[in-house]
């Protein structure tokens, strides 16, 4: 795993993130591996922006999404609130909590989602940065005896939580994705009007050409043609 | 890479499939690296659900998306049109072709969709198994003294195009997928009745309750206790 193939990367499931990270860590298993892949970090202490560096050594290359393991806050262990404000802004719960469920469907864990907001409650400004906590549900048994045969009772385990951090963008699919600095600048030369999109796929379709046109170090056809005019696709018999 | 960490996967961007994988494709290199990932096959000689077992060895776990080179049907060497028909259906195109851009915002393929159709065209009935065909666009450089210096022309490479199959579900966002055995489940358990979904998190939330219902073979306090009756949520203050 030192050198990984061109396009593999860390994209869990939900359930590896549960049942293998989270579980390992709740009970001091395989530290040293588990830590190069998600890291012990007091994330409520840190602006998310600066978290990305601040990941796993084996995911240190990734743009997309960043994962940390929390450790439960000593004023939550005396009974008190978790804090999730700092000196830039707060994380503030959206939605309900959820399950998450196993692949043969039993529930492993509760998932909570928050965004991240700029200044001071209730007068903060939404950031794109999101979060999803998730808190590991173990199963213990009961007394037999009690109300049937092989009970189990949830435990909802919080000395850990496992966090992952990104970033929202406008695009549904991960697998269409392009680097977050590339979006970033298209936005900013078409003034924020992203959409254009066609139903062809997304990102990449020819209504994007604003793109192109912006990149001035380039001096290829690009810049000024759009894909209807460097090919007559009635020729094209692949379309 | 032979035993890959849990929650390491192939996941590439598609820069990395036409830029790496293409490209070195196309060029002849690395074949025997690139084919433990995705390995050559005439996809359109085969139904896309025997496809998955076909992938790259290194890829043969993977139970969302699958891979593969597709080399030019000699029918389109002389100037056909490819076939994308067999015994019991056929691929067909959906929306129009776009660009897939580099990082640094450089035109470097031509992507388009597919869905397969059981039956014959054009009665055929749509099927959830969904393809990108992507080809590879070069810059050649012309003749500098023709239009200004430093000119190139876009070549679109037909040899090989690079092809993902996958099943189109009904989770918009990857990272919150479950195993299709689970959701094939779910589904018939409920009738196909999808629409329950809160805005919390997608498929995890206590709306779900049918899935856990339906899984005779557990015996825990899941299969008919909702969210709300596990816990006070009042008295979490995590929530």
């Amino acid at each position: 795993m030192e050198e990984s193939p061109t396009g593999f990367r860390f994209y869990p499931t939900e359930e590896e993130l549960i049942s293998f990270y989270l579980h390992n860590q709740l009970h001091g298993l395989k530290q040293a591996k588990l830590h190069r892949v998600i890291p012990v970090l007091d994330i409520f202490d840190t602006e998310p922006w600066n978290l990305p560096q601040l990941a796993g050594e084996l995911c240190r290359e990734d743009r997309e999404q960043w994962f940390f393991f929390a450790p439960m806050q000593e004023r939550e262990e005396r009974g008190g609130r978790p804090s999730r404000s700092m000196a830039t802004g707060y994380w503030k719960g959206t939605g309900s909590p959820g399950y998450v469920y196993s692949s043969d469907n039993k529930v492993i864990g509760v998932k909570k989602s928050m965004v991240f907001y700029v200044g001071k409650p209730p007068a903060g400004r939404k950031t794109q940065w999101k979060l999803n906590e998730y808190r590991a549900i173990e199963l213990w048994p009961t007394n037999p005896n009690s109300t049937g045969s092989n009970v189990s009772i949830p435990k909802l385990r919080r000395e850990f939580t496992l966090c992952r951090i990104y970033v929202a963008s406008e695009s549904s699919r991960a697998f269409d994705r392009r680097p977050m600095e590339a979006v970033a600048r298209e936005t900013s030369i078409k003034g924020g009007d992203a959409s254009a999109s066609s139903g062809s796929g997304g990102r990449g379709d020819a209504s994007s050409a604003g793109v192109a046109a912006g990149n001035a170090e380039s001096s290829n056809h690009w810049e000024t043609t759009s894909l209807d005019e460097i090919w007559d696709w009635e020729q094209l018999d692949w379309l």
